[in-house]
């Protein structure tokens, strides 16, 4: 055995129960009451918690916005995952007008390969379909290549038309693959942010007003609409709004196959923020929502209704958000979380909000499951050991300089959290522990996923 | 007294009465039991019912589309509506790009004024808000010239998007006006052309299988949405899907003010027809629809979900509709109905299948009060003379010979109907009488209309 | 002519109009723009409103309770209502083991025969249907009586039970009546009095908790799922809450013909008034909810899903009322509205919370055509002649001593109205005028009413 | 080690994978890729899947009903739990007037003791509150002793009414514990019973006519209505109908905790049954309804709004079922399943109509969970051993002589699987093998349960 967890308390998405756990080869190799013999490490872990790694479904390292790039490239965002307890990170390469798919994640994958920390899977943002739909040619390939799952921008010059999102999300239903759907309505948040720039309200305030709770859900029922007049699966990522997730919900007991991703900043904050000296700080698209919307959020969660908590992590630093200070469409949007998504549901957890099986099951089995991701998310026999030790007594302050990111700022600084992970092994190898990265570039590997298992 | 009904049975929309109806000056000036004395004309119409002359909230009388011209200008358009018993209808010029409002509908009017048959109203469509979006602020003199409802097209090069229709909606709003909408979504409409094109199916079939159900629905829900969220009220025209109308019923539940208009074809006809030799003929947007949509609009119909049945009166000549029979898209889009809707209506009633005053309610007083038509739509003392004398022991076969319209054919063709009107009063003045029109062109007069009678 | 009324207003469900009106042998002879000629009577009504005379369809005239008789009798009942602008009560005898329905009907009618100052109805109250549901067979020969309309209580020592309900409802289906219920679960809200009871709760306070919304809301739901299962009319008469309010729209919306009546004591008051120092006054049931659920009644009565707006008049004298002054169970329920529920409605069109034409509607022209009462309840030529006259500008505050009723308190004392009605003509006879009683007892007839007219 | 189950493919409610299963001291003590070592005994499960036992939360063992009493008592019955592959079952003792909760139970546990062949738990059914509502005090003692679920029946001479309902309903809620019903309207189906038997229409088929799908969907919408009143969670044993189901469905999009379980009769066969020469066997309440009801429960399960699959097991011998050849009053109610439930849903996992893990939730791990039983249902370290293996190869008839209840017929003679378990352990213990019984009565434990685990 070349690992054993002694004496924690295994958390699965469905149970917590106290066993050791022995590592093999970088697989969980054993799950028993008692492991005898020897190891190459011995850890005890009585007290903690044995989690199943983070799986972060949605993230944008090194991403490319007009002149600037996201704050965290693959090394230091697959860094400060691992140090959030985060074993596996999606990022979301975006095709352009005449390239393929595989060629737009290969490129992205060769960037990572040297120095990701974690085991990294891609989906492709799809923008163009080319002349005669050429593109939807090449889905099966991608899915043979380990990308089995695309998503549609609803808003940004990558946006695609509902004309182009019916033709993919029937190619993804017929190769086993999944949708995915930023769901704004663009022509009607671009007329208010005109109105509102010619009234000369340009503070960060307006960026929530220009994209209010009901710009965000026309463009989810939209989505679901589309769904399921064809019959297929959909995902919608960073659902921020109450309307939305109902409209979720209410597909779903009919028996369509929708899902649905939020992120912690829809669960923390509320528009509020955006009137804060800092506000330029949280501006991210959907925009952060009102209390009601906050609150349902997390009645999704408690009810199965949300399947995914991701970051949608893509931080710019502080002196690039301050280009929009007093003009919010030059702010660039995005914030941290890649390093605090895990930890924060996790003490909701621990403070009784919702179960632990309920935060390893939106953080790390359900994404990975619904991802087709089948050897990570959960601490089952034959698994990767991507094993995470949990103190559910430590009390953790996030402040920028514990925090293991690029960027300059964080919006959670000073948030506190009760418990936090002591230890993050991926495929059994220590990457992070007690504050410390203890990894090394280029450990993280490329997973090639399997066809979305959706239920 | 100018003119004296004698011995008719009344209809409104909530009653059925024997009275007399006497005429002054072109009003309805006495109902009652009897009424005695001399009259310029007395009419017996014992065994007749005495209707409101109908309302066709919806036509386009000489219409160009390319380098068309729909078949009926505004005499041959309103001599064929008089004699269907209709009185008033309402014409939808299109405002375009730098043109005013009340300068486009001076234009119409003004080709009305010498030869309309009955009296005539304008909504105006409006696809242009111009720099800055200055034509809202024209919408206020629109509605003091008579003009309180604004069409926007989702769909044509003439559509406008959300963003513009959002902005329009809050205008009517504030201004006491009604947004009306053609609901489908045009990039999937779109979408499907090119690909059934590309695939080689272009017979008339694929007009609707370009167009089905779920295309018009999204966008009546989308802007129910849109109305919702900005508490403006919204009538959707020439509704023919079952999910839409459940979306308008859904929405009235919940206290929002939102109309909706259907049509004959979608009431007599299904998708079926496309298959015919003939299919070209019906070929119009939004396309008809499956059984199933049929069944609900009668439903929503009886049960006051749809507010009006009007036309969308916009035939075109067999050698225009032939240029499609190898492409759909060459079918100029329009069916004939100006003539055939109030007596179909009242067939139905005639049969069983709604009640004579629902008959009358969808057909006149309802889409008269909606659209501030004041002095229109029941026999009333006080609103104008307009008066149809209908003999339900009539029957009545729609053949091409014995319709007013310039077409030269008609869909309606070899339809039967139990009951017909014998007679049709403007403003106390015969211009229809058991199958002759009796008027002269221009006595038809412009109707200026007051706020939107939205209850 | 008998009697013209020259230069009124005239209001409809539909409109408003300028007219003279006149009348001969009690009926509405004519209605025009100007009535010449001698005439009886000549009242001008200029600057008045002419209405149809209101329809009450449920009140409790010499109702016996245990050892009590509610304050009002046919004669003091009526008298009060005509001094509200009534010109129509529907009284509910109760049918009892072993009597037959037309032989209870008759018993109340001959009470009322010599004494009532309106006109008159009965609805049935269906208590046993004896061996064999024998009772049943009577249905078709009650509706030959005039008797089309029979009413299940949910509640109470006389309530019948689900399984006696359905029978009721396919009957009534089946022979074109109507059945109506009074919404609220009896196991419940027993249990719950004796939770109550047990615990020293039985202030006034309590008789609302003993019934709040859930309570009445089931039964409400419950009945229409009956309704809806055998595909029967059902009428609930004095709706209280919203959870009620939104099933009956729900159950409009997917084409049922469920029907409600609200009364003017849940459109005014909310639970608080339980609280007040004469709480026990306001004593009625279902009780009076919350502010929620009066909102939500207003908006009903807008939208078209409220039908009827009736007053469960009951009254009883104050020492009554005051037998339970310490204990919620002894407080008779019941409280006064016959005369004050048209005033009431047409003060809240007058002051622009609804129009008049909707006040018309609920009050007299929609329950009168439910109801099968084809003579009653509009302006309309052949129609009796029962006329309000209605002076918009009169200010009138409701106090006791300008009350008709025999109670000795009210719980309206001191609510201001804008408007009142000035006259009141029965058949085109005088019955008040100026807040003087003018007619004479025995004046009223018996209505024999036809089938339903469910639209 | 005591047993190593080597090579065999587990399945839990989320996953499947290969492993050996290591199990000591009748406990799952490891988990593992293999399993090395000597052991007591060596299982080669080499293309066999490794399941939890199943547990099935709804039996009827030894009930009495009038003069009979139910075909399997506590031995044979739990005999032929354990050839279906089932290790735990729940009885539900019916405690009645004057009598307490633990009084109830411990009558039955002792009856149990000696013979049980599987581990067994109690719900109890209660039927009378006692004066003073005093039975309520004792739901904690119960709680402690066990019993953490509580039935009221809405049917029946043991049914509790509404007020009763409400008032578990808020005490489960305060203890922790779940109050589960069966719905069906009773006043209705005893009205319809009465009606048919004086119609002379008493052959089976009329069960069904009694009690068809509106009057079970009554009970069920009656009981959400309820547990939503007061806040509290609520589970509904033997749904079969679409109509409930979809309420429940409803109900849990807005979060609310309501809970269904289904039965395998109402997912194999539909109300037609009761037309068949046997149709009086096939005689259970609720009565099996119409395909679109069975249907429906198929999708419920794998869309998730159906947590449990069990089997209200009470069957009757033929004898005692052919009292009622000619008047379905006299037949008793009850089928057998409890050996069948088990395979029947594994064998739709094996034909592709679920998952396997969707079969193992249903029938294990989700019943344990939500019933507090937790250290039953899943193959995970620290539980019982309860373990079935399952050959997915093997074709499986159903008949008599292959089952092993005391029972001389079943309803399911003839029906076809397609795999089968080929073994069960209890505890680590074999007690079912290839056809054939191994254990010994006695063997089974009473599981005091700990409070529910509601999600």
């Amino acid at each position: 055995m070349d690992l054993i967890i002694k004496n924690g308390t295994v958390v699965t998405a469905s149970e917590m129960f106290r066993a050791d756990v022995g590592v093999e080869q970088g697989k969980i190799a054993v799950i028993a009451e008692r492991i005898g013999g020897e190891a190459g490490r011995v850890i005890d872990a009585a007290g903690k918690y044995v989690l199943p790694g983070g799986v972060d479904v949605h993230t944008h390292l090194e991403l490319p916005v007009g002149d600037l790039v996201s704050a965290d490239g693959y090394y230091s965002g697959t860094r400060a995952a691992v140090c959030g307890g985060v074993t596996t990170v999606f990022d979301y390469p975006t095709q352009t007008k005449g390239k393929g798919i595989v060629e737009t994640v290969a490129e992205r994958r060769a960037m990572a390969e040297t120095v990701a920390c974690c085991d990294y899977a891609f989906h492709c943002a799809i923008t163009d379909l080319g002349a005669g739909d050429a593109l939807l040619d090449e889905f099966q390939a991608a899915a043979d290549y380990g990308i089995t799952s695309f998503k549609c921008y609803m808003v940004y010059d990558i946006m695609v038309n509902d004309g182009v999102l019916l033709k993919i999300l029937e190619k993804t239903r017929d190769t086993g693959c999944l949708t995915t759907i930023h769901a704004e309505n663009r022509d009607v948040l671009e007329a208010r942010i005109a109105s509102f720039v010619s009234a000369g309200k340009t503070d960060p305030w307006h960026h929530y007003m220009s994209r209010p709770e009901f710009v965000e859900a026309e463009a989810v029922k939209r989505g679901i609409h589309w769904a399921v007049a064809v019959n297929a699966p959909l995902y919608i990522v960073h659902l921020a709004c109450k309307e939305g997730l109902y409209a979720v919900a209410e597909a779903r007991t009919q028996g369509h196959p929708i899902y649905a991703e939020t992120c912690p900043q829809y669960l923390e904050f509320t528009s509020e923020v955006y009137k804060r000296e800092l506000g330029r700080n949280f501006v991210c698209s959907p925009a952060i929502k009102g209390p009601e919307s906050r609150d349902a959020l997390w009645q999704g969660i408690r009810r199965g209704v949300i399947d995914a908590v991701a970051t949608d992590h893509c931080p710019f630093a502080q002196a690039e958000k301050d280009r929009g200070i007093h003009d919010f469409r030059k702010i660039p949007n995005g914030c941290a979380g890649i390093e605090n998504r895990y930890p924060y549901m996790l003490s909701a957890a621990n403070t009784g909000r919702i179960s632990f099986s309920k935060a390893v099951e939106v953080c790390a089995e359900k994404p990975a499951a619904l991802f087709g991701c089948t050897s990570k998310g959960s601490i089952t026999v034959g698994k990767d050991a991507d094993i995470v030790l949990y103190d559910p007594a430590k009390d953790f302050e996030i402040t920028l300089k514990n925090m293991h990111s690029n960027c300059d700022h964080t919006i959670w600084e000073g948030i506190r959290l009760k418990g936090y992970p002591t230890a993050t092994f991926l495929r059994g190898e220590p990457v992070y522990e007690n504050g410390t990265y203890k990894g090394a570039p280029g450990m993280g590997r490329y997973i090639k996923r399997g066809a979305s298992g959706l239920n």
